[in-house]
């Protein structure tokens, strides 16, 4: 695993033209992110791409050098279209067949009578991978150096997350705190910019939403210092009591 | 715009740091990817990218030359954290400052005396950037070239779309079918793949689901040709049929 000069973020890769068509929501960024940020590690880019050989070689093999882990979804499973495995081999220029250890784990499975061309299809891995342990649906993920290759679909993933969380070396824990005001961006811009300045190692977003007919904002102060964001998060209550802003409770 | 040896194809670039920390679950990746669809535009690639100038002028200088059309979505609101106007304009090393008409619209819209420092950056664009008209909430988007720079709330980024179709030059539209079964990919890969091979200018894709308990598999063909479509899902039926796999009634 390469670590060094590399923060403790991360990219996430999903693979799958179903994304990319509008036809799927992906829903993994938010439970990797989510997963991620508990474990002190940042979501730094993600990308969709295509189910094509090409574009996965090139985007690993460009994303890799740049983050300290890599997260791949879909693509993993028995049809023609999941072509992960094949591509991550050629991004490593490793040798490509059998795993011992997951042709193994999926023969018992299924037992030898019902390990069927598809199914051995999910045994095949790059040379030198090492497996992730899938409870839900047995088929394992795999990583190779900093590439952790997992399934698309969202139940089977976050199944398997948790049996990654200690091969993730993380740094602090990225904690935050949301604040929901009855307003618009526009009325507190310039006083939340100010204090943005200030407060340089805390990130302040800004969010407007619309939900059932009402106008609001959030207001998220993101830092690894608890201490930092209440400091922050004061100087914002402070200005919105000022400007007589309403807080709203909103999840 | 540069249309040489450029397919009617596309790249998104969701620009937010909340989306990277799975704080907001990015819905607009669907409904643009649907409303290109429509247009006979296929998005090739989705990147999400954090609210950094840096990145953002990498990222719009990497892909811009890559696709026909570039949308970004986020960051062109009235907050520090929205700088997409600005990096844009870094990006394509234009002159940043008021734009005249976006100016007059919003100082129309807020009224002189409401016109606040928050509400004028919104009218801070690239020098040579057309409007793309706002129905909702008035601050306009803008293009510069061939990207697209559109809000990022969902219910506003719809409302602008309509406003943009007449600008975008597709090919044919894109269909699809998709018949969903009763069974495990592992089942049906050998004979979906040898379907596959012979329908190469088709695009079938084998999506895994499990829906209240039930588990499935949908099979989605995409093309431009109806006939091609017709003839592909005939095929697929046969096998199903021999199989004696269900076909789900199933949205």
């Amino acid at each position: 695993m390469k670590k060094a000069n590399k923060k403790a973020n991360a990219a996430i890769i999903i693979i799958g033209n179903e994304i990319l068509s509008g036809r799927t929501q992906d829903v993994n960024v938010v439970s990797i992110s989510k997963w991620l940020n508990k474990l002190g590690v940042k979501v730094e880019e993600v990308r969709v791409i295509a189910d094509l050989e090409d574009s996965i070689v090139k985007t690993i093999n460009d994303v890799r050098k740049k983050f300290k882990y890599i997260f791949t979804t879909g693509g993993i499973g028995p049809t023609h279209d999941d072509i992960t495995s094949k591509s991550i081999t050629k991004a490593f220029k490793l040798s490509y067949g059998y795993h011992k250890e997951a042709y193994k784990i999926l023969e018992k499975y299924y037992g030898a009578g019902k390990f069927n061309e598809g199914r051995k299809k999910m045994a095949k891995l790059p040379g030198n991978a090492l497996l992730i342990n899938n409870p839900s649906s047995i088929a394992p993920g795999f990583i190779v150096d900093n590439v952790y290759c997992l399934p698309g679909v969202p139940s089977i993933l976050k199944s398997m997350l948790g049996e990654l969380s200690n091969k993730i070396v993380g740094g602090k824990k990225i904690l935050s705190k949301t604040i929901n005001l009855k307003t618009i961006e526009s009325e507190i811009a310039l006083p939340l910019g100010k204090i943005q300045k200030k407060f340089n190692n805390t990130e302040i977003g800004s969010y407007p939403f619309i939900k059932q007919g009402e106008v609001g904002v959030s207001i998220v102060i993101r830092s690894t210092e608890k201490n930092l964001i209440n400091k922050c998060s004061n100087k914002i209550k402070n200005f919105i009591k000022k400007k007589k802003i309403k807080i709203l409770e909103r999840k």
